[in-house]
C-alpha cells in the first residue's frame, strides 16, 4: 500500500524540501510516513493538490502534508503543513523518485542477473542493469544506466540508449512482417534493419518494436510506450511521445514529437503524423495528420439495444443522405 | 485431439457417475474413451447437450453417451447411455477436471522448476507449481496450490492468492503508465503500490496487471483475465468478473462483480462500472456506467464499397440532422 | 542500416544474377554493397521497383542497380545497372534472404541453445533451433528446420511443422479461455485439445495460440502472423491466410485459405470466414462471411469536435431515420 512506513522511521517534511526544494508552511518536524491521494491520506501521509478541480477535497482531507501551489494556498486549510511549489504534479513525480531511491526494496541486485543470456558479441553498459532470463543477442548494445527488467529479449545489432527502462517480456528487434506474394503463397522478406532506441525512453512489458526492412526502426529520446503495444518495421517515433497500452503502429508510419496516442488506437502504415498531434483512445487513424490537434473516430457506446437499432441505421446512411437531398429538392421546387 | 484413450483403457459410464454424480440411464459398463461434441463423437466417445438449440444433434449423434438434462432425455433416442444433471455444461465442466487429473500428461513436475529464478525474499507456498523460466521478485508471495505455468514475472511485493493459474508470459506488477508532464518532456512517477490478486483467479498468457502508483492494482477472487489483456494501475476488478482477450482497462478504473467484457474491448481511465454489467466485444467505455445491462458500441462491418458510402455520410451526420429540422421546420410553416 | 557492406567487400550484379536469375543489362561488375528503396539508395546499393506508381523515382534514385520489370525498364534510364525480371518484388525477397545468408551476423549457433528448457518426452528436429529459455513441454513436436527465437513456450503436446519461424514470447498451447458459469462463479473447463501448427508458418512475437477444448487449434500451411495477436481455441486457420499485428479471433472461429486480416481486426467466436475475405484493420468480425471480398467497419478518424458532434447526432440516428419518414408520409399526401 504506497510503502507506508512504520512511524518510527518516518521522514519529515523537512527532509523532503531540504531533497527537493519548495516553500516549507508549517512545523519542519512534521513526520511523512507515507504518500497518498488527499481522500485516501492519514495524518502521516503527504499529498499532493496538482488539479483545482479537487480543491474542495483541501478541506476534508486527512494528510498532515501537502504539496501546492501557491493560488490554491490561499484557500487552504491552516492546521496543514504545506510544500509550496509551482508545479506539484511534478514534485510529486520527483517526490516519488526520492522515496522509491531512498525507501523501497532495494535487494543488491547484480549488473547482469546470473540467468541473464548475453551473447558474448552484445555490449552491455557497466552501469546498466539486466534481469533474469533477458536475451541479448549479438552486436546489440545497452547504453548506461538503462534497467532490463526480466524477460527482456533484444535482437541482433539493437541499440538502446541511456537511461532507458524496459519492462518484462517487451521485444526489440524480432522480424518485421514482411512477405512477397507469389503464386499464392508468402515469400519472406528478410528484414536487414534494426531497431535504434534513443536516451531515457519506457518500454512497457510484453511491448514488441520490430527490426527495420532495410532501414532502422528508430524510437526517439524520451518515448515513453505502454505496455502490450506493437510498433511495425521501419517506424519512427518522435521525441517525447507517449503511446498508451495496446496501441499499434503499422510498417513505415512516421510519428513526430510531443504526440500522445491512446489506448487501443491504431496507426496504419506508411502515414505521417505531424508534431503535437493527439490521437485518442481506440482511434484509427487512416490517413496522414498534417495539422497539430486532437483526433478521435470512435463508435460511441450505449445500451446494447439503442446501439443495435442506431448501427443498423447506420448501415443506410448513406441512402438516408440521398432521401434527404430528395426531400429538399421537393421542397425547393414546391416554394 | 481431445485426449482420446486406447479403447482399451477406456473408463466405463460407472466411473463418472461414481466420481461426479448425476443419474445414469442405460449400460453402467458403456465405454468412455475420450469426451467430443455432438457433431463430432463417435461410440466411445461422451458428449453433453448443454443448449437446447443443439436438441436436434441428439438425433444424428454417434456418441455412445450424453450428459443432458432430465427435460431434454424425455425426447432422447434410447440406444444412448445418459447421465441426466440439472446442469449439464457444468458437469461437462467438472468431467473435463476429472478427465484431465487422471488420464492427461502429468509428467513428474518439481514444486519450482529448477530454472526458475526465485528471489530470496519471496515465498512460495509448498503446495504451488512454479514453471520455467517464471522470475519472482523480492517480497512477492505465491498462495497454495497456485500454479505459475512457464516465464511468468511477478514483480516485487506483488501478492498472488491460492488456486491460481498464470499462463505463459504473464506479467504482474510492471509499473503503471504514469509520468507528469515538465518542460515538453515526461517525468517518472516511481509506481510505489503494488499487485494483489485474490484467490482463483485466471491469467492469459501475455496479460500484464501493472503494478499501482499509490495504492495497489486489485483483482479480486474469482477472476477469469484471458491473453493479451492490460491491465492498467489502480485498477480494481471484481469478484467473479471475465475478460476476453486483447481487451484493455485504462488506470484507476473500477469494474464491478461479475462483469463481462468481451474481447478488444478498451475500458477508459478513472470510470467506474457498476456489477453485472456486459460490455461487447471491441466496444470503448468513455463514461461510467452505473446501470446493470449489455452495452455495445461498436461499427457495424459490411462490404468495403457500402462501408466507404456510409462513413463518408457519417463525418456529415450532424450537418444532416441540422437539415432535418430545416425540413421540419419548413413544413411545419407551410401546414 | 540496412547491412551495407564496406566496399571492398561488396558483391556484384554478377553474383546476384548468377544465384537468383533474372537478365542483367548493363555492367556485371556493378558493385553492390547494400539493398535499398530507391529514394535513399545510393551509388553501390542495389534497390527495385515493385509497384508502378513510384516509377517516376527512377528519375532520381541514385541506386546504381535497380530490379524492374520489363515493361519498367523501357522507360528508365540508361546509366542505371538492371535486372530485369517478372515480378521485381518477389525478386527482391528472394534477394533478402541471399543476402542475410551471405552476409548477416551468422553467429555459430548451438542447434538447442543451453538455457532452453526441453522436456525429455518433447521431441525437436535435429534441423530445428530452439533460442534461450524456450520452455518446450512434454509431447511437443518441433519440425525440420524450425527456428524458435528467444522465450518461445510450446504446451504440452503441441505440433509445430517444417520450416517455421517463432518470434520471441510466442505462446503456443496455453489454455483456451473456457468456463462453466455456476452459482455466479466460474468453473474451469480442463483444455484437452492441443495446437497443431503447419509447414512454413510464421508466428510473431508475443503472439499466442490456445490450445483446444476438447479437438485441436490448427494453423494450416503457410500462414503468417505478425505480433500480439490472439488465437482462441479451436479455431483453424487456412492455409496462406496472413493476419497483422494485434488482431484476434474468438474460440472456435474457422477462417479460410488466403485471407488477409488488419492489424487490430477482431473475429468473433463460432463464425465462418470463407476463402479470399480481407477485413481491414480495426474491423470487427460479427458475422459469418460467406463470399470473398473486402470488408471494413471502422469509425473514421476526425477531428475531436466534428466527432464529437457527429458522434451524439449517431446516437439519434435510428430517430432520425424515422424523422425522415415522417417528413416522407407528409410530403407525398400533400402532393
Amino acid at each position: 500500500m504506497g510503502l507506508k512506513l512504520p512511524i518510527t522511521q518516518a521522514a519529515t517534511v523537512a527532509d523532503i524540501v531540504a531533497a527537493l526544494g519548495g516553500e516549507l508552511r508549517g512545523d519542519p518536524q512534521t513526520p511523512v510516513a507515507g504518500i497518498a491521494a488527499l481522500d485516501s491520506a492519514t495524518k502521516s501521509d503527504i499529498s499532493f493538490l496538482a488539479n483545482p478541480k479537487y480543491q474542495s477535497q483541501l478541506e476534508s482531507t486527512l494528510a498532515g502534508t501537502v504539496i501546492l501551489s501557491a493560488s490554491a494556498d490561499q484557500q487552504a486549510r491552516d492546521d496543514i503543513t504545506k510544500i509550496v511549489v509551482p508545479d506539484p504534479y511534478h514534485y510529486y513525480a520527483r517526490l516519488s523518485q526520492w522515496w522509491k531511491l531512498r525507501y523501497s526494496r532495494n535487494a543488491d541486485e547484480p549488473n547482469v542477473h546470473p540467468t541473464a543470456s548475453v551473447h558474448p558479441e552484445a555490449t552491455v553498459h557497466e552501469s546498466a542493469r539486466v534481469g533474469p532470463f533477458c536475451a541479448i543477442d549479438a552486436g546489440a548494445q545497452i547504453g548506461a544506466d538503462t534497467v532490463l527488467h526480466a524477460r527482456v529479449a533484444v535482437g541482433k545489432d539493437c541499440v538502446i540508449g541511456a537511461r532507458c527502462i524496459l519492462h518484462p517480456g517487451a521485444v526489440i528487434g524480432a522480424d518485421g512482417f514482411g512477405f512477397a506474394s507469389h503464386e499464392g503463397h508468402w515469400v519472406k522478406i528478410e528484414q536487414l534493419g534494426a531497431v535504434v532506441i534513443g536516451d531515457d525512453v519506457e518500454i512497457g512489458a510484453n511491448t514488441c518494436v520490430d527490426r527495420g526492412a532495410l532501414s532502422n526502426t528508430v524510437i526517439e529520446d524520451g518515448v515513453k510506450l505502454d505496455n502490450l503495444i506493437q510498433i511495425g518495421h521501419n517506424v519512427r517515433i518522435g521525441k517525447h511521445t507517449a503511446m498508451a497500452g495496446c496501441a499499434g503502429v503499422a510498417g513505415s508510419a512516421v510519428i513526430g514529437a510531443r504526440c500522445t496516442v491512446g489506448g487501443g488506437a491504431v496507426v496504419l502504415g506508411h502515414l505521417s503524423i505531424a508534431d503535437d498531434v493527439h490521437v485518442s483512445a481506440a482511434s484509427v487513424v487512416t490517413r496522414s495528420i498534417r495539422k497539430p490537434g486532437h483526433y478521435t473516430g470512435m463508435f460511441p457506446i450505449d445500451d446494447n439495444g439503442s446501439w443495435e437499432r442506431n448501427a443498423a441505421a447506420l448501415k443506410q446512411l448513406a441512402d438516408l443522405r440521398g432521401r434527404i437531398r430528395v426531400l429538399e429538392d421537393l421542397l425547393k421546387r414546391e416554394s
